[in-house]
């Protein structure tokens, strides 16, 4: 008899689920969304006015959508400008002379002289051969690392990983040696004439130094050209500034639970984006994902136990403010939280559920693969969540980072590649409904 | 004692698929074979010069592979010719008029006079609602069949499935009811300018008129026209025709077994491909797959000890010549084949095997699941294997399907659309290397 009801009600949830991957892939809203947040706002840098315009959009949309709740959470967010477009021309005696395509990494400084440089470049493969060239070699020079991604790693996440610390450190460890700046390969497998930002960090003890990314086929370029001619000299030229901190929010919206509204299932992904592209699979597909999930589940008239909440991030690109916000305000309410969801993988194909939470609940999310493998096939692992979510997890919060697929995704990642065009809407629309099914199914049956 | 040995097996296996994947990603040869292929050569229909040049282009490149056997092997194809480009001009006298984007179907004949015809445009939504209109309405007019495909379908496959019926049977259909042309909807779910060819067949017993496929945003548009003015007109001139047969080949090459040289594991996909479109994912992918099976198991000095032979089947389109060619030969020298392995899904990230076969191979193939999921997570199901294989099954041969994700395929299929740049290369790559996989999986543990 319990085997009976048992049967009964996962064929109501297959019923449900398959409802919510109809909705998910009818409904034109995914793409008329993330269309506009993309073509109509466009890059949204925390702190500038389009990342204003972004909060002021989704607030109105999510009203639009009569969610039982909407708000704005106010939260600090890093004031860092670019300033007038970066420059790099190289000249070589032997080849002439070329204007390489970069862009400033996220945090750098820009030149004291506000005139720019010119001096040698140095080509290194690694840290190492950094420190073995030493002062002798560097000081007074522009270093450029040319370290490719490993693309034989099949994750692509795990390759960018295995390569970020070129990104994130090399000012420091190259001012080190008296570098008076850096250049870094673009972190992208892809040969491609767009260069990748993202955030850099300078350690305390050292000189800060300027930093830009170049594109990969500028690296290439450059690389080839010092191969046969060891005096390349470049103008350098880049004016970005902190201008400390200023406010911005982070945008959420409730559906009220039915039975227990003060426990909260959490979904969410980040409005701000770089300001060198429209960033559309980063993050704008998972905003559009968390969007999509309270949309459908109120199309549907799916009724929720527990209340589900949206929150788009602010500030993830660079210090996470949003995210420790939210997490001040939770500790502050002693809000309970169920399950904390991120997307913030692009919007390719969900490929499955990362979770940074106990082996309790990996198993509870793992058994709910019986229900959702006639619809899609998944990984569940362990692991990382996501970046804004966290600061939750000291409030021992399982968190759950959304799979996606990762194939092309850094041909896009902090590029001006990463347009509305590259997303295919079905893929992103399978990312939604298939987030939606799992919060039905963790708001039916627990995580634990 | 055996638990030790068989745990070093496995290592060694983890080791070797390792290095299959290394070869597959790190390569050049995927990404300059399909560009070669598809954008040298081309648009390949049986019969046309381009397919001869891609039966010389190939076999001259296998022979650079220094594969042990490579031949061609010859088979009669269909000599069908597009002629003249097509034309649908739709006037209305309430909206004015618009040249539509259209393509004749594969086999579809061309109107006897050579000048085309102007007749009213009828609109239906189904083989029900064009019966229940009747040789009345129908009598002496063009039938525009215009069904969506099923977008809440989630598997694509699956949906165009359900609709190619219209693309396959509306022409004979409409003919029975005195219909003079028929214009069928893409199978398509994107709004596009490109209509999506592919292959319709006539029935025996009523006239053979011409249809045509027209692409989504014109069938919109026209839909949209005829929803105000039931009285629109279009002129419809199509010139193409049957030529009877021709001959052209199937391209074969081996890496010949070392103790068993005489059990064939075959691995293939199909040369040629529609005439209006470089054939990028249809069926390109699927020969560069089979052709990197070989090579990374060359370049890797992979010992199999069955004969692995590629072969890139030709007239996949229209009537499978080459894939029965195939089968009769191995009738006649009483070949025996372990497996067939076919690629013709595309050149997205491979998801899964589709195998048409017994339990008992089912069951093997899964055992792999363990070996191979930490490098890809995969579906193992029971389902169809390939058309170009299928005459196979006829000598108990076991089939596997090799399945490609799927969402944006009927993006490109059949249409000006499928490109080299449709294909993202690390997705192919990782195809070759899961083939691979697999191939040198059976090739050790068997498939029963």
């Amino acid at each position: 008899m319990l085997y009976g009801l048992d049967v009964l009600s996962q064929n109501i949830d297959s019923l449900i689920i398959k409802n919510i991957y109809n909705e998910a892939l009818i409904s034109n809203d995914a793409k008329n969304n993330l269309e506009y947040l993309t073509k109509k706002i466009g890059p949204r840098l925390c702190a500038s006015p389009q990342a204003a315009a972004a909060v002021e959009w989704s607030y109105q949309l999510l009203k639009n959508y009569k969610f039982d709740t909407v708000y704005l959470q106010e939260t600090k967010v890093v004031d860092w400008k670019r300033g007038k477009k970066e420059q790099l021309i190289i000249s070589s005696q032997k080849f002439g002379s070329f204007e390489a395509s970069i862009c400033a990494l996220g945090g750098s400084v820009g030149f004291d002289n506000g005139e720019g440089i010119t001096a040698k470049i140095i080509e290194v493969g690694s840290f190492e051969e950094l420190q073995s060239l030493g002062e002798t070699k560097i000081k007074g020079n522009i270093v450029f690392f040319n370290v490719p991604m490993d693309n034989s790693v099949l994750n692509t996440f795990i390759a960018y990983s295995k390569s970020a610390k070129y990104r994130v450190n090399s000012a420091s460890e190259a001012a080190k040696y008296g570098a008076v700046g850096v250049i870094v390969r673009s972190l992208s497998m892809i040969d491609s004439d767009n260069p990748h930002t993202g955030i850099m960090r300078y350690k305390d003890d050292v000189k800060k130094i300027p930093c830009a990314a170049i594109s990969t086929n500028d690296a290439n370029k450059l690389s080839k050209w010092l191969k046969y001619d060891k005096n390349i000299n470049a103008f350098y030229q880049q004016d970005c500034r902190y201008n400390g901190e200023a406010v911005s929010y982070n945008v959420i919206a409730e559906l009220k639970g039915i039975s227990n509204p003060e426990n909260i299932i959490l979904v969410g992904g980040h409005l701000d984006s770089w300001d060198n592209t429209d960033g559309a699979h980063d993050d704008g597909a998972g905003c559009i994902h968390s969007i999509e999930v309270l949309r459908i589940f109120k199309q549907n008239k799916i009724k929720n136990n527990n209340t589900i909440r949206l929150v788009l991030f602010m500030d993830e690109e660079f210090a996470q403010r949003g995210g420790k916000t939210y997490a001040e305000y939770v500790k502050e309410k002693n809000e309970k939280h169920i399950v904390a969801i991120e997307s913030d993988a692009g919007g390719f194909m969900p490929i499955g559920f990362s979770l940074d939470a106990s082996d309790t609940v990996y198993n509870k999310v793992k058994s709910f693969e019986n229900i959702l493998n006639p619809f899609i096939n998944l990984r569940y692992i362990k692991g990382w969540g996501g970046v804004d979510i966290r600061p939750l997890k000291d409030f021992n919060i399982p968190l759950v980072g959304v799979m996606i697929e990762s194939q092309r995704y850094f041909d896009f990642q902090h590029s001006a590649a990463d347009v509305f065009e590259a997303v295919n809407i079905r893929e992103l629309q399978m990312g939604s409904a298939t987030i939606a099914s799992l919060v039905y199914l963790i708001d039916k049956y627990g995580i634990e």
